[in-house]
This record gives structure tokens, sequence and C-alpha cells, in this order.
């Protein structure tokens, strides 16, 4: 059933009609929708946003033909868009550094088929984590930084991501800051968990920053990576309620849960193409099913 | 701006083209579409929800004409539909007893102009809270059941709410059981809040109850009223952790600040037309702005 | 029965039989212990807090015998001590501007039975409020900022709070900054609600930058005001889930809702005697009952 | 450091100057008291708890010297209590069936050294999960209930567990209701996560009845077994907001979500001797460090 499914984002300048022309495209050619979304930001000159999935199964259209033909309505109208298949799944490749937790999160989910997509390497810029990746059967790339060569390193990961089709570059604690060569490379399809609630501690070691502060919060943020640090567009945020008694090592603990969480919910919704970006920010629509 | 501003409520078995068919419609007259949502259940034989804002000021028809034609195209496509224009507002009467902390969360709100509607009177079966009506200048009606003539008072009741042509009835801790007529004369239009997260405990003292049950969290529902007791179309929930520490007058306490939240809530999703009833559920549709 | 209740805040260098002694200070002197919850800050030279409730009526002392005693006990173990009367309210006076939100969150759980202080006045910068004041029977000062001289106008505000006897300040969107001065005569008695999760957005309008930044989540601080501005001891934060579709009008009216629920807490905190500061942060213990 | 350390919890009928006892007690012995927490229970006959982390490092006494003296002092003040070395940790068997989302979080949380204890084994009434304790190295016992013949299947695993010194029973989604047999022999320490909020939906596929009656939250509960069926003593609750959109099937998926983590925090809460159980209720001490 899934496999006659196609999913289609869209985003225009705001103009009259605009839901009543997309939605009459796809019944004009028997796609039956199965669920729509839309949203118009509250910007001045408001941006028109579109999800729909629609059913292939009674369309007579092939689907060389369905893309043809809404890439000449697209340019009718000025749409950007991006059309997937259901039956194609997202490929993903996680950079990892030292830390685990984050990746064990997104493997076991893999693992337990809740997490729809294909995980087709780990690549870690130390070789800590090598036997996680071997416990679950995914190939590892051990690349590390040589002589502090980072473009040089960058360089044979791009390679390497290029070469497997990569879709999706999750940075699962990797550490490192991307070269905007990299961003480039991948612009809005890597995520990166920020250890913070942004705007942030900034520098080492945030949650030791928040135990001298005495927040009684603290959260983690999910976004896509951009040249400036941190400040990509937010996909998703969650926080956790603390208190005095918690001191810098278990805000730590705390803080690894909440970043685990927030990088998968930002995974599942990039990988369910529930994302819009524009002006550095998301739209995110909600899940349903 | 707001004036211009009409909201339209549908419901029908899901069909074919139905997102085009409307949308088109609107289109077609000028009326320009500024928030759009729907929604198809997942039962076997789907229902189709949608709810639409429109814009009315640069259409050439006027409101009668919209009417007429929209109930022509509704019952055409077997339409189920509300139209509201947001330049009239709901009228509201809330039913009291002793408790005041739900009628003082509505009023406030109402003072701050922060719950858009018209609160037309307080009606109390006690008189204990007319001073909080009159701290807000809004009319009190003393309706106390008689000799346990119910079924008298409810008479008086519905007469006074339908001569000041009250549209929604909130019940803001009625500690009443109304009979199926009150229910039937104002069906889903009855908002109740409920001392517990449903399925909950049932009779008296519900917090000693959750209490001696050593539960971790307490909840609050609000839903319409109906003739079963409690099992009326729930329109929102919310709850807040406890723990051991609480003894049963801390968890009434804390259970008031979610009763009150939970109403407040549901009284918002009603006033402001996001919520469709079916098959003694709902449809609460998100608010934006 | 609470007549009789007397509540001690303890802090001091940690130190070995800390909880024997104090708790046997108590013991011996008949005055029981109904709570009693201690913590000892993760700082390498831990600091030790202590709050105890405890019932006099069995004691053979009278007040004066059990403060003296007290002062004695608490100096030769060097600590710092505050002791409340249950029978004897905390006086506040709440600071506005022209927003009411949270002053009517304020007095309505006041009026309720639901705030156990007095709150002996109301003062605004703008006349705007005093209507509401009215409303309450609570005293309302106006008291505008004359040809820009601020500390004329914090001169009167100062007297008139010690005169009165005023043990805590309220500021409920006060929108001043107020001068060294006035933090030192109430110093850690100025409570202070922050549009913002801390860290946050600085400058005018956060919740505009909030929605242009695309945050998934907007917050809100309470802290007792220091000379830096925003930076003082927190005591209570919270957040609400947001996402594309609210604008900055809406959030600007969620964020409403969770800065009148976190100053309510704060100050809660407060006259409960739950909140111990040290080191530009907060023990806040957790309420029991 | 933390071999040293002693952990203790202690309930009896609340009595006049206990903490100055007990703290004393160990004042006296040169055990160190690093985090001490207490609370009387609200009932109109109150009972006392005390949860005591002291460190052994500095006393003279020995561990068998400070166990019979403590025996002797329990006896005199009419403790219940059990003690605890920090250094002898939990024994854990997990009984699963065929669903593995509560598994895996449990493994991957033990394999990140975030669950301390020793995860002694995994027994399955079926076959299914096998690999996946074969990936973690952990020893899989498959025990079939052969012939409808429970008791017999019980009276294996019961010998397994008691040869094994097994401590905690851990019911991750086993689906099979015990025997009182198996719930004497495991007294309070076999914990059962159960997929809904409690009071809750009886019977089979209680997320279909979730949707039916359409909440807006659903939960999850961990608790102690007991003979009655989800009658256990709760240790921890939580819950996830719903709506509409969410038909049956992702209402399942997001419950195993609930789910999970709401079992790892029980877990968690019985290994770190954070949990007393009284009255078919439980105290959770929160944690600190």
């Amino acid at each position: 059933m899934d496999k006659d499914r196609v999913t289609v984002l869209i985003s225009c300048q705001d103009q009259k009609g605009i839901i009543a022309n997309v939605s009459n495209w796809f019944y004009e050619r028997g796609l039956n929708i199965l669920h729509c979304q839309q949203y118009a930001s509250k910007d001045e000159s408001p941006i028109f946003f579109m999800r729909i999935e629609a059913d292939m199964s009674e369309s007579k259209l092939d689907k060389a033909e369905i893309e043809e033909q809404f890439r000449v309505f697209a340019s009718n109208l000025k749409l950007s868009y991006k059309l997937f298949y259901a039956s194609v799944k997202q490929r993903l490749a996680i950079l990892v550094s030292k830390t685990s937790h984050c990746l064990y999160e997104l493997l076991s989910r893999y693992e337990e088929n809740d997490l729809i997509c294909d995980i087709a390497m780990i690549i870690g810029n130390h070789d800590s984590l090598s036997d996680v990746a071997k416990k679950f059967n995914i190939p590892f790339y051990y690349m590390p930084i040589i002589n502090g060569e980072k473009e040089k390193q960058e360089e044979r990961i791009i390679k390497l991501l290029q070469e497997n089709n990569i879709d999706l570059v999750v940075l699962a604690r990797y550490m490192q800051i991307l070269t905007p060569t990299f961003i480039n490379a991948f612009r809005n399809r890597i995520i990166n968990i920020h250890h913070g609630f942004l705007p942030a501690f900034q520098g080492a070691n945030p949650y030791k920053q928040a135990y001298e502060r005495g927040v009684k919060m603290i959260g983690a943020t999910a976004h896509y990576a951009s040249e400036d640090l941190d400040q990509g567009p937010i996909i998703e945020q969650d926080v956790v309620r603390v208190n005095h008694e918690q001191g810098p090592s278990l805000l730590k603990d705390m803080g690894k849960d909440v970043e685990k969480r927030t990088l998968l919910s930002a995974v599942r919704a990039h990988i369910e193409h529930r994302v819009i970006v524009y002006k550095n920010k998301t739209v995110v629509f909600s899940k349903e099913s």
C-alpha cells in the first residue's frame, strides 16, 4: 500500500486560490489525497507551504508522467517543491565521535522498525563506537583527522557519502564543526543535536554552566547544520525540569535523555518529509496516520 | 479586519476531490482562504472534516448570498456544516455552584480580552458566588432547586438561556447532573469540567481516592455534557505530576489548577470554532494566527 | 493549628553531624518536626541547607525563648538562618505598569485563598490598572516617574514599602529597571518575571525574535531582581511548546500564560518559605502538606 | 568511593525525635550522611519514611558490626528497614514475550552504563527475542508454557531466578499474568509496565479503546505486580498528549515510547533504592547526586 504513496512538499509566495489549484491538480489526475496540510507564514509577504500525501494506485499516470506534469504545473505557479515516493527510503549516514547515547537511540529504534529509513553507514572520527555499529550490523568507517588536516578528512567523508547516495547526515554528538564546503554539499540535509536550549550557554561544559547559573530546566535543540555554528534552522526542542538537587554530572545524564529524544524526533520529521526550511527556520507538519 | 472573516466547519463522508471542491467554491467567489485545516478519520468508513477561515472583503457576494450558495453546495455534496462570522461573538452562560476557581479563571481572562466572547450571565444554584459576578459586572441569576424539584429549576434556566440567545453553557464546577431535556436543548453546546483524567476514579472525593491509590499524576477532563455522566465527547485533558508528598488537600489544590486551565482551553477551542463533534468524540483543530 | 507552626530556613558550611545536631535541638525543646528537608550543594566546599517546619504547641518555651535559644545555637554552629511563624503572613506589594495578566493571576488566587499572604498594596508607574486594584479592594498607589527623575520616584516607593512593613515586592510586568538602591533595600525580596527562558533573546520584543528564530518552545523565568538585569537568582522557569503556526502575536499571548503561572509559582515558593538563596542561585524545597 | 557507600531505607510509625534518633545513630558511628530524605504520610496514624545514604570510609566499624548494631537499634525503635551497599549491584532478570521496545530500552541503557545493575538473564515465554539478547551478550532462557501448564513453567522460572540470586524481576511486556505463588516469591520485587494510565481502559487493545473514546492523552503505569492484576503499588506514570490525528496504530507507537521511558524510570528508582512500599502504594524519593 505504501508503495503507491507519494508525498509532495511545496512552498511559494502565498497566492489566491493556491489550495484549490494544487488540490485540483491531484484530483484531476486520479491522485487521491490522503493527508493534506498547509500553512501561510505570518510575514508581511506571506509564504505558503503545503504537504500532500497522495495515493497513486488509481491514477492512469506513471511516476515519470506525474513528475513531468507536476514540474510544468509548479513552474507555472512558481512553486518550489520536493517529491518523495514512500517506496524509496531515505538513506542515512550517522556521524559520531566517542559518545554513544544518541547512536544507541537511533539504532535501537531502527532495529525495532520504529525509524523507517536505511541507515547505510556510521562514520567516526574516532574508532570508539565501531563495536556498537558491529552489534547492529551497520558498516562503520573510521575517518580520523590526520595531522589536523580536517578538510582532507571531510573530502573523504563527502566522497563516501556521495558514492553511497546518502540523503541525510545525522551528527549524533559528532563534536566537530563542519566546514562550509561540507554544509553546502548537504544543505538542509545535515541534522545536528545541540546540548542546550537555544539561545543557550555558549562554550564548553554547558551543564556545568547550567548548574552554576541555577537554571530550573535544561534542554536540547535539533537543527540543520549551517555555517554559523548552532544558528541553523531549528527542527525540534525539548526540555526537562531540574532543581537544585542535580549536580553537573546528573544534569549531564538528564541532558543525554533530552538530547537523544530531541534528535530522534527531528530525524523522524525529516525522513517522513514533514519539514520545509525557509528563512533559516522550519515548518514542521504534525504526524498523522 | 475581523469583521470580514467567516469560519466554516464542515464534516461529511470522505470523498475524492473534496478538498479541491470546497477550496474551489471559496476561490470562485472571491473568498480568500486565510486558514484551512482538514482531517479524515481513521475509521473503516472515514469521515472528512474541514475548517476554513476566509476573508469576505473582496467578494462581491453579501452574507445572505454566501449563506444561500453554500447551503446549496453543501446539500449537493452532503456536507454537514456550521458557519460563523467573526463579527458575531458567542454568547456564554456560566453555571456555578459554590466553588470559584474556574469562574475566576474565565472571568479574569474575559476581562483581559483573552477570551473573545460575550459572557452574558452567571447562574448559580447557590447564591455564594454572586459577589464574584458583581465584581466583574456580569448579571448573576440565583436559581435554587426548590423542594428538590430539579426539573422545574432547569426549565427556568433553559428559558433564561433561550431568551438570552445563549450559544454556549459552561459548567464551571456546577456539581449538578443535568437532565436529558437540558442536554438535548443544548446538545454539544454544554462544556463540563471533570475533576479527573478519564477513565477516572468514580464517585465522591476523587482526590482522596487518588491519594489512597498512590497515583503519580492527577488530571482533569473538559467534555461536552451528555446523558451518560462523564461520557460525553472529550475536548481537552491535562495532567500534573504528583508524588507521595502531596496529601489529599494539596492534591485538591493542584487539581484546581489543572481543572481551570483545562476548562479554559476547551472553552477557547469552542468559541474559536475549532471543535467538531462526531461519534462521541471531537476533532479539535489547532490554533493559528 | 497553623498558629503554632514555625518554619526555620538554615544554611551553613556542610559539617558532620549537622542533621543530628539540628534535629536534636528541636527534639530536646519539645518542638515536634512536621516536615524536614535538607540538601548539600555539589560544590567543592559544599553548603548545607535545611528547612524545618515544627509544631510549637507542646513546647514549654515561648516564642521569645525559642528565638533566643536558636540564636545562640546557630551562632555556635555558624548557621545562617531565618525563622518564620505561620501565624504571621508575608506582606506583599505588587508593582505594575500597564499590563494586567500577572496582576489578575495574583489577585484572583489571593481572592480564592489560594495565595496565603497579605497583598497590602499595588503600586503603578502608570494609572492604567487602578480599576483592577479597586475591583479587588486593594489600595492602589499611582507613582509616576516625573521629569524622568526615577530615583525620586523610587525613594517615594521605598518609603511607602518600608512604612507598610512590606516583606516581598513582586514586579508583575513592571517594565522598569530598578536602581541598586532599591535592590539593596529589598535584597532577595524582589521577584521579577522575565518574558524569556534564560539565557534568552535580549532586548525588545522577544516574542518577535522567537518567531524570527523559529524556536519550538517559549518560556519564562521568575527570579530575584539583582543589579545585573535578568541575572538574579532563578526561582522558577517554565516553557510551552510552540510551532510554526504561531505568529508573534499568538506567541505573545501564549507567553503571557507562561509568565503568569511561573510568577505565581515563584511567589508561592517565597511566601511559603521554601526558597534559600546562595551564590546567585536558589534552593527551592518542594511543597508538602 | 561508591564502594564505601551504604543506603538504608527505613519505615516506622511516626514518632517524636525520630529524625534526631536516626541521624544521631549514624553520626555517633562515624558514618557521614551524604543524602538524607524523609517523609511522614498524611494518614491519620502517620507512617514515617527515611532514606539515608552514608559514607562508611571514616567509621571504625566494619560492615558486619554496622549491620548488627543497626539491627538492634531498629528493633528498639520498631523500624522496618533495608540496607544496601553501593558495591553490591542489584541482579535483574527481564521477562519478555514477543515485543522488543522495552527490552531494547533497558539493554541499551545498560550498555551505556546508564542503568547501574547486573542484567543476569532474559527469560522469554517465546523465543522471538533471543537474538536481541545475543546482540547484548545476555543469557537468554526460552521458557515456554507447555500444554497450558503455566504453573510448571513458573516453577522452572522461579527456580532459575532463585538459583541465580535475582533481586528484581522486570516484566518488559511479558503479557502473562503471574500466579500468586510467583508474586509471593518476589513480593515488591517484580515491576510491570501497564500500557495505560491507571485507572485505565480495561481489556484488550487499550489504544483502540483510547482512539474510540477520543482521549487527548495516553499514558503508561509502572507498578509492582500484585495478585490483583494492575492493582499493585504504582511507582511511576507518564503521559503524552495526543489528538484526533493519531489513529490506533500511531497511538500504539506513541504508547510504546511512554511505556519504555516509564518502565525505565521505575526500574532506576528501584535499583537506586529510592522506593519504599506501604499500603499498596509507594514513596519514591527523588534522585540526587
